[in-house]
């Protein structure tokens, strides 16, 4: 027998052997029902066959999912949600309740089955359908594992802060089960080294090890030794044997799990993919259904009647029966000791309260400065000095950021750090779980998925804050995505845009980068152009309670604009500066914002009259009326130049022609990248003015989008 | 002393206490040369002292640069450089040169003092010219580690395939340099554990090991065991103690790398960050210059002369004097042998010089079917009918996916995997080191930048392939952009387009991907709408030889159209049905170009004449003449409707109004999906003529994008 170089054999069985065995021994029909009983109750024998019939049932009525991972994890589920889980169908929305994350690839409709008071209500044909108790949409293989991470560290971060030494307030764990893909992806490598490093002994992941992916064998591409990997990631590890039928070992392991005291817990279960079905411990068993005949197989060997279809016993039903009553207690007693600790603890107690109904203090906008000094500052300066009092003042932010403390600006007066008390470092002591400023590492990809995790805690019970460079926002681009699609409140804070970061060079200007988020759904992109519209992008992102936010910032220090509003940024863009009788209208952004009114200034001195509009965010413009836009933008009197140093795509709606990027920037210093892209204000002007005379000589140019 | 918890310490030393004790013992003036001769000869004394001095005398030029790094690295370096690389300074191309990859961050300036007959040449303030000898761009952080995996399996493949028991024509090592944040950042993790798996005794990463990053200390984010995470991956550990100084360990670790029979190594040296100034092992050495008086006391203690500047003395001159001629004498000694390979091997041989210009059989075309079947393929499928005969007859081509062979239909008849020749799985052998066929495993990121490093080992010597569903390619997005910038051919083969990937749902439909690669420079994005146009796809892809392509396709079955011709796929766009006296152009694109020409039918029984342009490509349109453009458009002539299930944004550079999508997609099988969304015939067709109408009635919507 073949032992993978890497994989230790648990117990001196290699999954390979494990997987043979299992198979043979349901293959042999009469063995099946002794094996069964000598390793189960008859209770749970009859449960586990029912869910893996009822697995296949589900699958072949789709004619797809993915039968083979969720057939193979029915113990688990058992394990978990009869055992262990701290929950309550009833009420899916108890603030306390244990946090589910299915991480890895399977059909959602497991889960249902795994509710008792949901058998009756299966829902097959509507996978698209939610269900209450998830806590995260996953699919994208990998984010499942950094949200269960952000799931704990809110729980631990809430803990820190409400609980007392009588009332634990907060004391759920979080769950998150994974496959073999899960360990291959980079932002769950980030999540777990990084979960390793908080010691959040209050997570765990339960790896359902069969092995198996698309490709075939794990083997083809992963020869690890995984558990040795964890272990050094400072998490502790839990063998199990059987994962297919030993029911008590995975409750014994979820149990030390939860009373683990110091380490994330990683429990590796052996499992067959597609137990049961003749292409068990197969690729074939991954991703498509088994076939009427197969299933009909199934059924003779577990000796249900295969002529009938979603067949749940009587002793099926009364297995579970307890389960939303038990719940119903839980919630009780739970929200019985809120009222005990609101009584004991009024001003905690009420802020918690506050906190869980997911708003801020009243008074946030106030600490906003009303005006700015009038000089040249970094817009993410600006930043800094807009939300750094709110972060402080309101402990709903967690601030973090991926190793770039020095240029994000974030660092409020006396932050702490989010870290495990017992933390030491070269300096000391660095902070504690109440401590609400994350250094991630330079893990931007994990950064913004454990962020929706944080987010998806509660409802807007802690707004996650985000920072990095903006072109690091393309390593974390498929977390970000996920928090637009989830709709999760998380502020991503991102610097040094378009190409005037200097020496950093063409790896670090994101010129194509605006493209990908402004096209996103349910994301606000918004570039504001000084102090005043800083302000102004802060106040959208902190009421955008069910969007995730860009603010987009310079690193060069940008001149403060007397015309520009904080209460306009709302609307997307605005007039800037109108003039009678208009040319044209020249359109500013962000860092180049300025660009706009020096090259109208310069137009001015070629009697050419330019209207300004700023214009820091597409999708609030979008959002406006067809008579504000209109009046905005003015595209059926006006031809309209466009000036921002990223490639145009989709500038095109607002503008006639555009002064933009059309290749990757240049490692120069900020003043010199511009002007050799032609970001100067003579040329540019040169550019407009022959422009418009061009339009007088080819008419069929008004029709067309020209770059200049 | 604290020890972190996790990092065991060397023989007894933790980290922070090396690092106290190093700057300790440099602090004492008096005691620094009296260390330096204890472990160093006076000339590697020199040496190093001349290096660090030119490095703070460089950034201090610039006023910026990342000093700390380069200076804690210089032993490093002499050990690299002078004893272990096999390279030719004076061809810098030499085929089987060993490879470097620098993947941590730092300014690149720091290699040039490495090559000797370059000291003289420093050129501080240009730090964007790449050096000859820099194999591949890194600076996003990570990139390299993937990068140099590529760079081994590059040699691998080519011995494998090339070398004869008398002839080793490729014989080199790659050697990649990272920092504490590449063993953070997922891209490198997933790497790091594929070289394992695959056995790269080939590849050596050097751990700059200073535990100092931005944010501070390593620790703050970061207390894995490292080298135990390294060797439950597979690989060699061998730790340096004394990195700063012990020129011999280095290089005793570095022969033992090169080797090694085995596994990848990986070398963990302790260095001190800025070693020898005032920041030494602090935060503050690594982004920033020492500032003038820093940098003086350096030489004071260094017993160099303060007022002078880059420094370097003749018995330094002396040390490196030799490496030019040894490497010409490398370069000669492999051409003699490449030549009597040629004359034993003539047709290997002459293969071999074939794949080293970068040239492709010249039949490769005649493999592309000449018709296809007229009945509904999906494009992923026409794309293997088009591929797989061309990946089967032409090494050239190694073809990856990220563990979905089963959808991107990539396998030709009798491909061969590329695996280490030992590895057994439950189906015994699968592959050797010749092969050409990649399971990258579910590692799309890490596929993406390894292809990167697979291409950048010599010009199209290699062209590698990828392959995912399109959606995933979002997390494979910053290695594509750093194939793109550096005008890599990488052929990136994107299946499961636009919302018709059915029940996977809105996390797989990537409605708003699109608009990032068709912003992003030097990339062609290409949608093929049936057989005909993803033969012109291929073929436009295989010829782009400094450009990385992505042929996006449909999972479901497109019929085939009468109109389509692969011959224009390389314009971008081009008419597909012209007709007299139109009323209106319709844009269709890739998967749903059936959808514009029923449209059109549709629109003709309402008296409507409807131009139809199949689009392809914008960047290939963009390439066109104005005249060309013209032609295609007309916009000045008729109003333009493009109906494509992606965000628009960007298409209103050729359309007048759009049918796209303005929100995530919904998980549904294709039909129903489409049908959600608008994109039936009937609706479609009652848009256009609506909008038709509105445009008599309000002239001010030529001028505006509009919505349908």
């Amino acid at each position: 027998m073949h032992i993978p170089n890497g994989k230790p054999a648990v117990n001196g069985v290699s999954h390979t052997a494990y997987g043979k065995n299992v198979v043979a021994e349901l293959k042999k029909e009469e063995k099946v029902e002794a094996a069964a009983v000598q390793k189960l109750s008859k209770e749970h024998d009859i449960v586990l066959k029912t869910f893996r019939i009822l697995i296949a049932d589900l699958c072949q009525q789709f004619g797809g999912g993915h039968p083979g991972g969720a057939i193979g994890m029915a113990a688990i589920g058992v394990a978990l949600w009869k055992y262990v889980m701290r929950y309550a169908p009833h009420t899916p929305d108890y603030f306390n309740r244990d946090r589910f994350v299915l991480s890895n690839d399977m059909t959602l409709d497991q889960l249902k089955s795994y509710h008792s008071e949901r058998v009756d209500a299966l829902c097959p044909g509507h996978p698209e359908i939610e269900h209450e108790g998830i806590e995260v949409t996953t699919g994208p293989l990998g984010q499942g594992v950094a949200n269960a991470v952000g799931l704990a560290m809110a729980t631990k971060n809430l803990q820190a802060t409400y609980n007392t030494p009588d009332y634990d307030v907060v004391s759920n764990h979080t769950w998150c089960m994974i496959g073999d893909a899960c360990l291959q992806e980079g932002v769950a490598l980030e999540a777990i080294s990084y979960a390793g490093h908080l010691k959040l002994n209050n997570l765990t992941i339960i790896y359902d090890n069969n092995q198996v992916t698309c490709d075939g064998s794990v083997d083809l591409t992963n020869t690890e030794d995984v558990n040795a990997k964890m272990r050094a990631c400072n998490w502790n590890v839990i063998d199990i044997e059987d994962g297919c039928f030993d029911i008590e070992a995975l409750v014994d392991a979820l149990n030390q799990a939860r009373a683990s005291t110091e380490k994330p817990t990683f429990i590796n279960v052996r499992t067959v993919i597609g137990l049961g079905s003749k292409v068990a411990g197969e690729a074939a068993a991954h991703g498509a259904a088994f076939g009427t005949d197969d299933v009909a197989n199934m059924k003779k060997v577990y000796k249900f009647n295969p002529e009938e279809h979603f067949v749940i016993g009587e002793e099926v039903r009364e297995f579970f029966r307890e389960i939303p009553d038990r719940g119903q207690e839980l919630v009780k007693s739970w929200e019985k000791k809120v009222q005990d600790y609101e009584s004991a603890y009024p001003e905690l107690g009420a802020e918690f309260r506050r906190r869980r109904e997911g708003r801020l203090p009243e008074s946030w906008k106030d600490l906003i400065p009303s005006s700015f000094p009038d000089k040249p500052v970094p817009s993410r300066a600006s930043s800094g000095q807009v939300f750094n009092p709110i972060a402080q003042a309101c402990n709903s932010f967690m601030v973090g950021t991926a190793d770039l403390s020095p240029s994000v600006n974030m660092i409020w007066k006396g932050k702490v750090d989010f870290q495990h008390p017992d933390l030491k470092t070269q300096c000391g002591s660095v902070g504690n779980y109440s401590g609400r400023y994350i250094h991630y590492g330079i893990r931007e990809h994990a950064m913004a998925a454990i962020s929706n995790g944080l987010a998806a805690y509660a409802p807007n019970t802690i707004i996650p804050v985000t920072s990095s460079f903006f072109m690091f926002y393309l390593y974390a681009a498929p977390a970000v995505r996920m928090g637009a699609l989830q709709h999760l409140q998380v502020i991503h804070v991102a610097t040094h845009d378009s190409i005037g970061t200097g020496e950093d060079g063409p790896t670090h200007q994101p010129i194509e980068l605006a493209n990908l988020y402004r096209a996103m759904p349910n994301i606000l992109y918004i570039r504001p152009g000084d102090s005043e519209e800083v302000a102004g992008a802060w106040t959208v992102a902190i009421e955008a309670k069910n969007t995730p936010s860009i603010i987009s910032t310079s690193r060069q220090a940008l001149p403060q604009l007397s015309q520009t509003r904080r209460d306009m940024v709302v609307k997307g863009a605005y007039v800037l500066e109108e003039v009678e009788d208009a040319d044209i209208t020249l359109i500013g952004v962000g860092a180049e914002l300025s660009f706009a009114m020096n090259v109208a200034k310069a137009l001015q001195e070629k009697n050419i009259k330019a209207r300004v509009v700023s214009f820091p965010s597409w999708r609030l413009f979008e959002n406006q009326s067809l008579e504000y836009k209109r009046d905005v933008l003015r595209r059926h009197r006006f031809p309209a130049v466009v000036i921002e140093p990223y490639a145009a795509n989709g500038w095109e709606r607002y503008a006639s022609a555009g002064i933009n990027m059309k290749s990757f920037g240049h490692s120069l210093p900020c003043k010199a990248a511009y002007k050799l892209f032609g970001f100067e204000t003579e040329p540019m002007t040169e550019k407009i003015s022959a422009y418009l005379e061009k339009l007088k000589i080819d008419p069929i140019l008004r029709n067309e989008w020209v770059e200049l």
